[in-house]
């Protein structure tokens, strides 16, 4: 399905490059190995999987248009893949999402469904409004076409690393509800059988990293209250985990200042925008070095879809 | 000379993606196509003419080191690339470079001499040293070999833009000396004629605008006193003139404003990190759309070593 994925995805896509810097290399002690997805279009890896969904369904299913909940990156995503396909979008995003995210979704042709995130469930007025209007709902990560598209930057990340000579090294990766991890490790079984893909997450937020240790998937106690937005996930999906389980290394997990250090680091050295919640994964290559062995790593930075001010302040730790 | 220096950076230097923006179509009017080169090695452009320099140099010659005198973006690339061949290489940096430049420069294993950019003449600098200590002096424009590495733009952009069915479009270039602006513009001579390189500046900075104008090299009034510091250069080169006098449309210019707001465009729409002098040509493409023909514009945003406080600055203008 990956495979399929990457033949439907190509030409529509950006096959996002591999960058470094030795100033991060002598930071982290080994050499990291960054896959900037903040460049994909919409700012993250998301436009992989909608798009995987979308050019998957039958054309009469298509014509009749697609719903999808977010956060706001699955959301801007979907909203663009939509667009590009020439049929509607309605979104449904939570009232504290980030502001340019939820303008960027109404700007790329979606409509926008806004519920409080303490008191409703996404995924019930998710297919409340996909049965009253006749849309396909495109889940943000347990669903397999969307898993597929993700696993393309997997795909991307065994072509690369061979030819940057590197056949064994973790692959770090910002986790929410495991839908790039696990098309990731799907991909890296096949294709780069010793790259092992290991999920990262906010402190405090770290059920993957818990259910990976315990084998059962575990929740997270909030919903919400850390800056990493992209990634808070309240568990591990029911399709994802078993997945994850099956082929992922231990979890690792960061503090909000690691995520905003790691941000700043991206700028000063890499010229890229990182998004918290997608600097999570170069953070724990940072400074959790101790938890990872070889003289590489590689680093999915999923996104960068963040608000100026949130920057801002990631780079106040430069001064 | 631009297709052997290809070779020779082959492996070596980063193949830069071209990215977009609908959100910036929009503004522009017409699609913009930007090539990256802030993700370059080191952050700018730079690395690819001084690779190509002194992987061009003979072998003895080369192990006795080089020097070169640079306000810091070619300074950082001779540094690196003196650095993987192996090499010494001595800097001389004006003390009002920003510090980051300054810093990075030294990190990367150059020696770095500081002068006073108000009372001392940076060629004299540099020749008196590359005398003095037996070092080849690398010019940041009026060389052969660095025009041919930064040509190698010009090559990835003819191809990349063959690629998106673009085979007629102004290219918009950040030019100080203009060693990037004729690099690409005899490369698109042979590989894209009917793509037109076209230098950009910053307002009271535009001597190369003024020198195609009238057909003469024209200098600045002032040698600093612009935000764009990568880009202010006295007077456009001996060797560059007569090849952007040959092959190029007419310069644009545009304030230290637009720079900015082109910065923050960047940051929201791209993802990337850019300098000022790295943003005039996005900032030509985006604010001077009237002086553009076509349907597609492409745009080389050079550089991304700012200091944090300036793209701070940049991000105001996004609340």
């Amino acid at each position: 399905m990956i495979e399929a994925a990457a033949e439907r995805l190509n030409g529509h896509i950006r096959k996002t490059p591999i960058l470094s810097s030795p100033f991060l290399d002598k930071l982290a002690g080994r050499r990291i190995l960054i896959k900037p997805e903040c460049l994909q279009h919409t700012g993250s890896f998301k436009f992989r999987g909608a798009w995987s969904a979308i050019s998957a369904l039958d054309e009469a299913e298509r014509k009749n248009g697609v719903i999808a909940y977010s956060s706001g990156n699955h959301a801007q995503g979907v909203a663009m893949a939509a667009s590009k396909h020439s049929i509607a979008s309605v979104i449904a995003m939570p009232s504290d999402a980030p502001r340019l995210k939820i303008e960027n979704t109404r700007a790329l042709g979606a409509e926008v469904a806004l519920y409080d995130r303490a008191i409703e469930k996404r995924e019930e007025i998710g297919e409340g409004i996909a049965a009253e209007r006749g849309l396909t709902l495109i889940r943000p990560y347990d669903e397999p076409q969307v898993i597929a598209g993700q696993g393309t930057t997997g795909l991307e990340i065994a072509q690369q690393a061979a030819d940057l000579g590197v056949t064994q090294a973790d692959v770090l990766v910002c986790c929410g509800g495991g839908g790039l991890t696990s098309g990731i490790a799907l991909a890296l079984e096949k294709h780069a059988p010793n790259l092992r893909a290991r999920p990262c997450e906010p402190e405090g937020f770290d059920d993957v990293k818990r259910s990976l240790a315990s084998g059962q998937i575990q929740n997270n106690k909030a919903a919400s209250g850390n800056i990493c937005d992209a990634i808070l996930t309240p568990q591990p999906g029911d399709i994802t985990f078993p997945i994850l389980n099956r082929l992922c290394g231990p979890g690792m997990s960061v503090t909000e200042e690691e995520a905003l250090r790691a941000m700043a680091l991206a700028f000063l050295r890499l010229k890229i925008v990182l998004e918290p919640g997608g600097a999570v994964a170069l953070a724990s290559a940072l400074f959790r070095g101790d938890q990872i062995e070889g003289d590489d790593v590689i680093v999915v930075a999923s996104g960068g879809n963040v608000d100026p001010a949130v920057f801002a302040r990631a780079l106040e730790f430069l001064t």
